[in-house]
């Protein structure tokens, strides 16, 4: 078991890399919105968050601690982390849910380059109303900008408090994955399968599952976005499950495929070319190299292959506090590799129409090469009869 | 167990809803972006919505059926929806991530008002980058407005279908905390409580529970935002569990309280209170009446007690495809409430400082009067040992 939380330290630390962040971008601040984001900077956990209705703000300044601008209800467990300036609103407050505290804070922040960041830009979201985000724009001094670079570049690089937390719930998952052939039939469907997992992911000490795809398919899948179905599991089927269970916050992302009785030659081939780009993937990525390079070693193998490509977009991507994160593997993502990146590694390949294959592995980049999180997929696929 | 999905006929009348309230407030087309919007007019449900990574579209234009604008790797499952038009770009695309192939679509469509409504209003939050927002403003010709309080208007009255899925989650969460005396035991901590509640929900017929907060204190607690943490059962404590759980896409919103072992008399009372203090509310849950009324009603037992407060900002709300929908039962709203809304009644109240009770269950508003939903809580405490 992995200690939760993390030591004040930690938060020092990832304060001092975002002001250091932030004055190479020239932003005066940053204030963030997303559950993801404010507990980067905080600490704070609350499921709380499953309810859209009230807005929490966490505002890093250039320089010194962070200031959370939260509703009453957060109050007193929010003064129980770090964080020792906080300051509350009592929400919900229809015509002022926090505008005119938030730009008070930041209008008291130091001003050099006029200019304060926000989650504008890619795989990022804005929780809170568009038109309250409209209204502070002309409430605060300087502009608001995209801070979604500087936001990633620091979460992309985990620290090793971060990466114990991932490596432990991939294992956790790994395990049980292997364990799955020992308690699934022919006959049960992929809803079955689903919460027989749900339960021993649960069981095995993931704190939450919010994301578990089961869909099978006769030799291969026809999607990998929605499932599970009531459909039942038949000879011949690929039984494709992919899960991002979480620990202490921190996502593992990787799929398993199981063989319902038996399966085909064919399939059996495309499973071990997908095992072979995946070491190919698991190789490129060291330290220095991009992003596009591991998807290069692993596309490699799948263009040479002549049988099919995928709708993916990529074949890879960061995981931490979110099922998926930057960077992605893909053509012209030209993202280096440091020590700590976590991420996957994911190549696909629809070999015939309607049947599509997917490994995927979570990996560390470490000064002595890429390091696997999970438990290694078996060479060949795992039966269940 | 309830037939999962709808008839095509229930989501030609959720459009035709949509545009009879567009009409009324003058819009040509409506865009989501969210998973519970775009769900709740295509009945396309996927988990891979966890990856914030490609944003997702669906356009309900003021005349005429819906249209999808997704990423590829959806297109084969939306295509299986009622959906007939499904338009796919290849993402993700940093560079135009879907924003011209939505642009094209939008100002495809007959203009009268010059109106876009999106989700930039209250309890909403926009699934896309801000920075493709504002571009999108530019590109399209009509004006983007706050089409909140439209969305709302439908989603807050509920069909049938809906309502029979709310209450058969509400069921299977009612009986789970019934049967938690019987497995659960002093000494034993918040998160082992929370572990297998977590598991019996998913055996009983639960698809996912994302809120499961367990809160313990002695007499009562001091929050109802954060945990489970480690914290141990101790004799004179006050458990707190609070679940959505979800079936289908629908929440169950509702908590129950627990006494480890013996509790003082005065614990007892101001049970007591919030219990007859939910009766109140669930008699003023009437058609015609305003969810301020509802408020008023649980209020006055709470301030006739002369004995606190609490810090919610209100005494229940909305729930459906989320947690908390509107409306809120507080001062100052007036929402009128109609047949087949679905909304909890939540008292709650700070007796003595950091000891907070809080009472909650989930009613459907019918024609003949405020229907229960959950098993109403047992009038005492039960008494885990």
């Amino acid at each position: 078991m992995v200690k939760r939380g993390f030591n004040t330290s930690e938060f020092e630390l990832r304060v001092a890399r975002a002001q250091s962040v932030m004055h190479k971008q020239e932003l005066d601040a940053i204030f963030v919105t997303s559950p993801e984001n404010i507990r980067y900077f905080s600490g704070f956990d609350s499921q709380f968050w499953e309810s859209p209705t009230r807005p929490w703000f966490v505002v890093v300044p250039g320089k010194g601690d962070p200031i959370a601008v939260i509703p009453e209800i957060g109050l007193s467990e929010m003064q129980k982390t770090w964080i020792k300036d906080v300051r509350s609103w009592p929400a919900p407050r229809p015509k002022d849910d926090g505008i005119s505290l938030l730009s008070e804070t930041i209008n008291g922040l130091p001003q050099k380059f006029n200019a304060i960041g926000a989650e504008l830009g890619r795989e990022m979201a804005l929780r809170m109303p568009i038109i309250d985000f409209l209204k502070l724009r002309n409430c605060i001094k300087g502009h608001i900008v995209d801070g979604s670079p500087s936001i990633w570049e620091m979460r992309m690089v985990k620290t090793s408090a971060e990466v114990d937390k991932i490596r432990y719930i991939c294992k956790v998952a790994s395990e049980a994955y292997l364990d799955l052939p020992n308690y699934l039939h022919l006959g049960e469907t992929e809803r079955d399968v689903a919460r027989k997992l749900r339960i021993d992911l649960a069981r095995r000490g993931a704190d939450t599952t919010p994301f578990l795809p089961v869909i099978s398919g006769k030799g291969g899948v026809s999607q990998i976005v929605c499932g599970p179905s009531d459909r039942m599991l038949q000879e011949g089927d690929v039984l494709f499950i992919d899960t991002g269970s979480t620990y202490d916050g921190y996502f593992c992302d990787f799929d398993r495929n199981f063989a319902i009785g038996k399966i085909s030659n064919e399939v059996q081939k495309v499973y071990e070319l997908l095992w072979q780009a995946t070491e190919c993937g698991i190789r490129a990525s060291v330290c220095g190299a991009t992003t596009q390079d591991i998807w290069l070693a692993m596309n490699k193998i799948i263009e040479e292959a002549s049988i099919g490509g995928n709708n993916a977009g990529r074949l890879g991507h960061g995981v931490g506090l979110q099922l998926t994160e930057p960077p992605s593997h893909m053509l012209g993502d030209k993202t280096i590799l440091v020590p700590n990146m976590v991420i996957t590694i994911e190549p696909g390949i629809e070999y015939s129409p309607g049947k599509t294959l997917v490994h995927e592995e979570n990996i560390v980049v470490t000064e002595n090469g890429p390091k696997l999180l999970t438990i290694r997929a078996p060479r060949e696929m795992p039966i269940i009869k």
